[in-house]
């Protein structure tokens, strides 16, 4: 038996050591400009996502998020509207621009999936679904790679290298807190692994603070602190009406909140030499953040 | 939009007050007896499963284990024999009759993966691949899932509660580790996890303290912990040569001190009250253990 | 500046390969008995802890445990009896013959609580607390240096080595749970440590399921998983009335609930050829346990 | 007995609104201005202590760290120059002016200490040495208090309420790292955690990114982080010569590393609407990080 040997690894910094720059739909990710992904957890209605990602493209948004295949701790939790999520999403983007992404669970709904995403999202409970990274690595799709809640950094490059060595070399890395002993949050952010992933790495790297903290009200916050480490990008959860929301309402923040939120976080990524929402001409760092 | 309620929990041990037992190919897991399940972390060829079969099974083994198809943290290191290591499964349980456990890591696999296996093991890095618990829901093959590696408890048994709202409601927890700061062994085995889980549910409970320990030297003194925290089985890994093991060779027992590891564990059951190995003929219980 | 360096390690297994036994008012810790230590978290009155020493005795408890001075996480908690609650362990060590541990918490007691105990206990929140250590090192009382709730084992080793270094090589090592993100019990006890401290070192090393589950019930459980794992020793919180205790009434066992653990603990001893309470003429290893 | 019983408590942020400010040498900490703590792991001669103290002034640091007491894992590590030390960081604070932290680890040493201490440091190892903690709580002395590495928040505010009911209100808190599974860094850095007290309690919260990360080459964009998220200040470690400290070399920064920090912690200070070094007369605002 003869066994597959690395003959470099594709993820490593030294394979690429000006980084990479993900394109897409004329948004680049890894770049000059610090790129915030927001949206809902879930999708809930074609009113709701067209809605936000109105609001959000406001406020300064380069990518919708939105789940439409919703992996659930409980098997009585809203699971998602699957197909029909798809479909809203897809109208999102046909009004707004924006481009969409959404996660894929399971090999089988990739087809459908890929059809809808400009970005596939694999979950942190999928980090090491091995034969669904196997099957995203085949895709021409780029792939956000969620840290597992408990993955070192060495076991999560591992789980990019899995998608890139299928081919696919668009990996965005995201790192959405990990599982600690502290309870006052829903999980621990850890900003250490920004730098040391773009050390490690020529792939971006964004921050998810609405996962990583689990309290809207800290989100602006850690927003402004993963901008600072050197995040490439944030994903922030944002939802009309928080307190309806049909999953993770809590973490989420309003339309006012996230308008407010986006000049504060670009006034910091000027602060390290960058800048949000310079491309699509909304200028968002003329103001001081006063928070 | 109306969701689904629970009636009541599934895995709740008040649904079942007196416990489930769960029948494999004439074995009772759940039962009187302590159950050990034994093989190599890998099926590797025909004649290593098949003398591994009969060694376990002259220890006092119940039920083969061995993986045919291998989720890896490296894309680079041995996957697994795949449809070739089910075949040899089958030659082994037709060698010895041992009924079989082998991982099942995809929806896709999973129709021929149920033609050779008697019980289908999801693992760690599966406990929350929703859609995979789903599919083995709707199967009539017992389950043995293992807990993810830094799932809580609840968690855990909502993993299960998943699978059994299938209609599956055959499902064997095991315990295998949890992740910690301590670097010195693999995983921390949490044995506290023992009685609560059998408070908590009606489900049999067994543990793995070869993923556990990572360490084949300290398996033996953690199997009998095990069984006197009230464990209902073990999970043991067994190699002819683990220095040669194309996977996880340190935490092997070889043949030799697999059977050397038998009645120390059959003795501390005796203590507690419970039995192995006796219904196979097997009088393990005559010795004082002498570790 | 020259700084010291080690010419071997104190703590060291192969300074000692037959392992230390330490005796203490006739008990020998370390050696074929296991050894219980029990008795209550804090000495609330002479009434209590006489009334204990008692009952703890009498279920075949070599030791007598009971807090003077007290660490609480709030200073608003009950502080302990101080010098008074030395003086009740006294009495109670005068009234039963039973050696007595209690903590130490400060240099500046060192001198008082010396003249009471049989061993001093240094607490888990100490682990660290170097020149406690430092001190502790100097008398020739035998030490119990609780785990830290967060150390790593080669830091616990030392910590022993630090009291060792002064001169006293009296050191007894005890698991007593490790600080995880599983939230149903008040910690996750590390039985993984028990064979690896014995294989690292040739200090005694016993276990507090007491504090390593903060749940009475599971108390037995996880004392009997101790014994199977290979612990010299057992140190059990016990307390006439768990339900009215001044401090971590919920791990207290009841007098009652300590007669019944006994016997079960004393089978799972002699299953792994050890024995409980052998040598004080009590005959614990009749009856098979029946939990 | 009767026990006290909190009338409320004293660190609660409702206890105080408008936040704690606390002035030592002429600084604010808890204000406007963001303060930076700078200085060596260990003092290790009046010629490094006095020099860090000019390089760490001139690059903006407000107060002087440096350890003559130091709890090292190892009794074989250096220990610090104790009471020489002491009288080394007289020196450097006569010689710029700068207030100086520096370390107590035993109640015994309070006096001394304290006659040349502006801030009195309970280090992570301490923080639930209760008797430390409450002699401190006599002083008149400011304290800062780090968090214990696996402190959650609830615990670490009632150390400090410890502190407090002695009488000395006058406690800065320090987020230094936590323990968790990640091995690539010394400890994770929980920014969740500055945000989080800053809600809770009323005392200033700086944050310590040498601990933190452990990596010198990280420092700058943690420190930059730290602030970001609503950071009172910062504690660096700066050596003249990091490759031949006597301890924690990894994570110091250089002279020329630190006077390259401070412009860009100072930007980002600016974008969240504060200042750092804008007392002094140094205006480190000028310019725009170039990371």
């Amino acid at each position: 038996m003869i066994l597959a040997t690395p003959p470099a690894s594709l993820v490593d910094r030294l394979a690429k050591p000006g980084g990479t720059v993900i394109s897409v739909g004329g948004v680049d990710i890894g770049g000059f400009e610090v790129i915030v992904f927001a949206g809902p957890c879930a999708v809930e209605s074609e009113e709701q996502i067209v809605a936000t990602a109105r609001a959000v493209k406001a406020g300064g948004a380069r990518i919708l998020r939105g789940g439409a295949f919703k992996p659930r701790t409980s098997p009585y939790s809203f699971q998602g509207l699957k197909d029909e999520g798809l479909g809203f999403l897809a109208l999102a983007r046909a009004e707004t621009g924006l481009p969409v992404v959404t996660e894929v669970m399971d090999a089988r709904h990739l087809e459908k999936v890929v059809a809808c995403a400009d970005i596939l999202q694999i979950g942190s409970r999928n980090m090491q679904n091995f034969t669904l990274l196997e099957e995203v690595g085949k895709c021409r799709t780029p792939v956000l790679l969620k840290r597992g809640m408990s993955a070192t950094l060495a076991e999560y490059l591992l789980a990019a290298e899995h998608v890139m060595r299928g081919g696919n070399e668009r990996v965005i890395l995201c790192e959405r807190g990990i599982r600690t002993f502290e309870p006052s949050t829903r999980n621990t952010l850890d900003l250490n692994a920004v730098p040391m992933l773009k050390r490690l790495t020529h792939l971006p790297v964004i921050v998810d603070p609405s996962h990583g903290t689990g309290l809207a009200w800290m989100v602006p916050r850690l927003a402004c602190a993963a901008i600072a480490a050197g995040a490439d990008g944030l994903l922030i959860e944002v939802h009309g009406d928080p307190t309806s929301a049909l999953s993770d309402g809590e973490q989420a923040l309003t339309f006012a909140e996230f308008a407010q939120m986006m000049p504060e976080a670009a006034a910091v990524a000027a602060a390290v030499g960058r800048r949000i929402g310079a491309a699509i001409g909304i200028d968002l760092n003329v103001t001081e953040c006063a928070s």
